[in-house]
């Protein structure tokens, strides 16, 4: 076998065989298969496509190329979420305990974020003294004695999609729907979860800028996993508008824990309840309304904070998460006035993400470090009236020098009209095998 | 400008400005864009494709990214003829001498061979001491002198041509008609002819198998040397037949002195005096017509053999080229006997040029080394009838283990049929300017 006729097979819109496919990642990893080859053919792939067999194929090569992490040790069924990443997702940190305080063990590795914001890691890794590099024994030991474990991904877990989807990066083969696909179901196909919930996010702020799009993305990931033996659903989400009202990792993490004590924005609410919901419905605590009411019963009783301060604690935290020592307050705080008036018809999420960036929350390159304490609270969303000089909403950060541009280009997201807005629906369809059902 | 917005762009299917262009190649040629951002955008591109506009700037951006020749010492029109390759392909040997004894100076620069043959440089040096790598003042030298030079390229000659072209051989990359066009037309342009006559191959032993890519391609670089002022017209010839009877180096020198010498075979005769035709023409001699009978004149008066010996002295050669020292012969020479009888209906070129390079006449990789004296001379043609048993074929080599193997493919190249077959046209169309003129 020749990776030349692989490219040229691909390049010519036809099938790979099964087996050129792993000859591909094995060849990748052992490096006998060079970068501009691997280019060449990642870019064939994004233009003539892969059918669901061929992306499968090239999950379970990638999820093969590292190690497996093995959760038998763990009794009762695994479940694990995934998001596709969007502004103001801070879904993980709620619905995780809130999962693990309804009895369903929740072993869960995430990333770090590039790009807008930080990822789960680095909003956990705002608190103080939290430690998300567990080893494995600690990691499964962690879920065995209190139910949960939050961590960052290991070194060698599915290394193959690591390196393409650095060489995808700097290619121009970032966006393709089998290629994303392949890459975050290897990952969880290597993190050991018996049955995986996929939250694919939708609009301005998310990958997948269309609803058909997003539909596309969560069915190639649905057929995969149920593929390889994974149970595997989807929820389409809203992101059009930023989730919540904080962005930024410290703020985010402030936010989660308002919601995890009952109270917090509506939107957040709704859509951490429908993922729990549909989380605890797969480890089969019944259907899918009385998951969404253990869910609440989770919040209002106060077992789901509980299991967040545990995690936190055991994971290293210095302090309970809502202790105000916790967490560094940012240096500026600083409000943003209306400049118009009128009813907030939309705020753009990739601009907001951007402008918390700029504050420090997020990594502009690889080498960016990130400021845990920056970022922006949303004090008006749409639907709401905004009168001209009212605060619109508060830039923190220790960078003053960038508060300026920040600003203009938060003030860029928002589109102001006359009257009311259409309310928009935040949870836009349910995806199970392949039935599809619109909210 | 971003290397990575530009991927996109071709990607999607988009017009590169010139710009755009520019700044890929001499970001590559500087080591500030990657192997694996230009294999990912040469894929896109093949894909893709490019218009005229864009090739015509691809083509320009690389001629200029080395050296160009100035000849403009050498006084009268400098022509320049370019063939796109093929099997038994001796035809500069011939008409480069040809048209210099008709008074227009011939200072060309030719390739070495890559795959089934040698190129015109690996034939010239199966003559025993003759030199082809000349320095600039000779070159011109020479040519002042006596009219003719025929030099290896100089290694700075279109040298993003080069590195893109390896970069294209590794990645599937190579057999699309705008980069095929621009690589060849980045040569001619920088190697400094005034006007330029290409033979484009077409049929089973050709790049393009088709007669309609070949017209594509011929337009494509007819199109951007018209361009960039120079005047460019194009022969389509074929290529499903080795052209006359001798394939490897020594042999395709022997054979070349015989059509010089007034005999040799008719086919390879036909594409010779056609070209050097077209040639004179080009360098304002006459009518084509006129041309075609300057051409033969040279031939029958001796005054085109005497050119090329004074060539082939004059850069180091050891015996005058009919001289039976000047070449070695190969070691062993092994008829091939028909096991079939009728009328050969075809001899696959590409088959035969494959059974050649077996036996030593061309390079496997870019390190093989040829052996000049290996090759094949086929007895008989397409449209001869064959007895059972009767000799068809002479393998020569020195490399006797290899014989079978190569017996055996040569034979593979042979179609047989009971009737004659219909005698196909040698030159099939003419194309100057927006112009086509079958045949």
């Amino acid at each position: 076998m020749r990776i030349v006729d692989i490219i040229e097979k691909k390049r010519d819109g036809k099938e790979l065989s099964t087996e050129e496919i792993r000859f591909f990642i094995s060849g990748f990893c052992d490096d006998k298969i060079t970068d501009y080859q691997a280019s060449a053919l990642l870019m064939a792939i994004f233009i003539r496509g892969l059918n669901t067999r061929e992306t499968a194929d090239l999950t379970m090569a990638m999820a093969d190329s590292g190690d497996r992490i093995d959760l038998s040790e763990i009794p009762g069924v695994k479940v694990d979420k995934h998001s596709t990443g969007g502004v103001g997702d801070k879904t993980t940190l709620i619905l995780a305990p809130v999962v693990a305080a309804c009895g369903v063990p929740i072993a869960k590795m995430s990333g770090r974020g590039l790009g807008h914001t930080g990822g789960t890691i680095d909003k956990l890794e705002s608190i103080k003294g939290l430690r998300t590099s567990l080893n494995r024994e600690e990691f499964i030991d962690n879920v065995k004695q209190i139910g949960i474990a939050l961590a960052g991904q290991t070194g060698n877990l599915a290394p193959a999609d690591k390196r393409l989807y650095a060489l995808r990066d700097v290619t121009a083969t970032v966006s393709s729907i089998p290629l994303i696909a392949s890459s975050i179901m290897s990952k969880k196909i290597a993190s050991g979860a018996d049955k995986i919930v996929l939250d694919v996010k939708t609009g301005s702020g998310a990958f997948m800028k269309t609803f058909d799009q997003s539909v596309m993305l969560a069915r190639q990931m649905v057929s995969i996993g149920d593929h390889m033996g994974r149970r595997t659903v989807a929820v389409i989400t809203d992101m059009d508008t930023p989730l919540g009202n904080n962005i930024g990792n410290s703020l985010e993490v402030l936010e989660a824990i308002e919601v995890l004590r009952g109270q917090g924005p509506e939107d957040l609410k709704i859509v951490c309840l429908e993922l729990a919901a549909r989380m605890l419905e797969l480890a089969g605590k019944g259907s899918v309304e009385q998951c969404r009411r253990l869910a609440e019963m989770a919040i209002r009783d106060g077992s789901a904070l509980l299991k967040f301060k545990d995690m936190a604690l055991r994971q290293g935290a210095d302090y309970p998460p809502w202790d105000e020592r916790a967490m560094e307050p940012a240096a500026v705080q600083e409000p943003v006035y209306a400049p118009f008036e009128g009813y907030i018809a939309s705020i753009q999420s990739d601009i907001a993400g951007r402008s918390s960036m700029i504050l420090g929350a997020g990594r502009e390159t690889k080498e960016s470090t990130i400021d845990y304490s920056a970022g922006i609270i949303l004090n008006k969303k749409p639907g709401e009236f905004v009168k001209k000089g009212e605060q619109l909403a508060k830039l923190h950060t220790s960078n003053v020098p960038k508060l300026r541009e920040a600003r203009e280009m938060l003030l860029g997201a928002y589109k102001v009209s006359d009257s009311p807005p259409d309310a928009k629906p935040l949870i836009l369809a349910y995806i199970d095998k392949d039935k599809i059902t619109k909210f």
